[in-house]
């Protein structure tokens, strides 16, 4: 696996109470590792991303899934980093992989990101139909129920499965739990959040695991419109944040019929859509 | 303006210390407002963001900046929203830019984002070359001297610029300091950290500002390579982040001659590029 923290000297300085400088020394630092990953499919470049090596196939498979592109590991023949060198060495940042040939291969870059039309339709509603990506899962006959205690643990098991975040303090997480057994199915890293799920959702493209029914996508940070989208192009029933969701990302969490959990934190949470799965009487503590 | 907070009705559940609910609420909330916005070049479709509606001229100003389209005010002929409706109403969310006739016209997205060269050419120092846009600006040879206690106040300052913050807690903030007399240009929030920088230097286009010789971009979260390109474009000396750069971005910071501070709090903080704009004498506190 390629480093996925780097080593830099940095300078440290401290101020006193009177504003002074009282300390300032030269150190070595972990910083947590950003190159840029070209995904080209067949040959053709799809997309350039600025990730954390490592991981990178997974990334690039549920990057295809979030995009509607594939929907499991059988439309994809093979994934492998071009041969590209620099000063020698093979730089690992050009992956390209190859659509089995049932699968339409997507539209090209200009067509995904820009609209064509001329007609005004990025807005409200319109917005959400015109952004997002149609599901292949139905998300919302999920029958997973979530008692509030299991998801005030996640969290901390997030954390702790966080080793380069220890070092750098630099990477989002992802990680997924299966909602009835508790149990970390994949927890990963990336300097994007954005590619920390499209790595975890990738983890299940390669175990063969979509769509993923009965599961709890756990974030470091904040949800906002294109998290929930992922989640949905992956039928995950459940999204816990740490921080605060985004407006469009609690309207589509609704629509899609996603439980959207945020402020997870301190025993307490929020729930902001499809708040029937969390289950438990109240009681008098 | 636009609202920058939605109202939403949600479910607030705590835990308590058996692992039962001991309290289950419904009531309104405040989120960070989330919306697409289509920015538009003499009518052809350029780049759709998800966005906090607000200050998008300026949104749109600043990432053409970033991007190396324009470099100040006098590049723009005008900026207007277009007039599409839903349900009768202004949508405000597709913005329409004429660039004035000397200026070229960017290339297409898919030239912008992606790579036609069939060499792999995106790695270490040879990526940074490709992915970068090369700043007008000598940021380099910017004398701008700082004071670290100067550094210890702005993220209070910062955070006390972020109104819809105190209460949707989603926003990133990204506020510009004049270096030298510590007065507060202009600060703006967005749910994606990239758009407040482009907000940012969107208002310094707006008051003919470019280059920023001489300032300090404070940032709320962390500092990822498009922020210090960002930076860079825009001819800003210093960025400072509450939280951890990435490898790329201490990099690039190095490069362009930037000072890069992190991990900005209680006190104290790390710079990761230009220390030598960090003056003052190591005194015994």
């Amino acid at each position: 696996m390629r480093k996925q923290a780097a080593r830099r000297r940095v300078t440290r300085i401290e101020v006193g109470d009177d504003g002074g400088v009282v300390r300032r020394a030269v150190r070595e630092d972990h910083l947590a590792a950003e190159e840029p990953l070209e995904i080209r499919l067949g040959g053709r470049s799809f997309v350039v991303t600025m990730r954390t090596p490592g991981h990178d196939v997974e990334l690039a498979q549920g990057f295809l899934v979030g995009e509607g592109v594939i929907r499991g590991r059988d439309d994809l023949l093979s994934a492998r980093y071009c041969a590209g060198e620099v000063d020698g060495e093979n730089t690992y940042n050009v992956l390209d992989l190859q659509l089995a040939a049932h699968v339409p291969p997507p539209l090209a870059t200009a067509e995904r990101h820009t609209y064509t039309t001329s007609s005004c339709g990025v807005c409200g509603k319109a917005s959400i139909d015109a952004v997002r990506t149609i599901s292949a899962f139905d998300v919302a006959s999920d029958p997973l129920e979530i008692r509030p205690q299991q998801l005030v643990e996640l969290p901390q098991r997030l954390r702790d499965s966080q080793p380069v975040f220890e070092r750098t303090g630099g990477l989002h997480g992802a990680a997924l739990f299966d909602g009835r057994s508790g149990e970390l199915l994949a927890a990963r890293e990336d300097v994007g959040r954005h590619n920390a799920v499209d790595k975890v959702v990738g983890w299940a493209v390669e175990h063969d695991k979509l769509p993923l029914a009965g599961t709890i996508l756990m974030l470091s940070g904040r949800a906002g419109f294109e998290l929930i989208q992922k989640a949905s192009m992956a039928g995950i029933p459940c999204v816990a944040a740490v921080s605060a969701p985004s407006s469009l990302a609690a309207e589509l969490a609704q629509e899609a019929g996603i439980t959207l959990v945020g402020f997870l934190r301190d025993r307490s949470m929020v729930a902001y859509s499809g708040a029937h799965r969390l289950v438990g009487e109240v009681t008098r503590g």
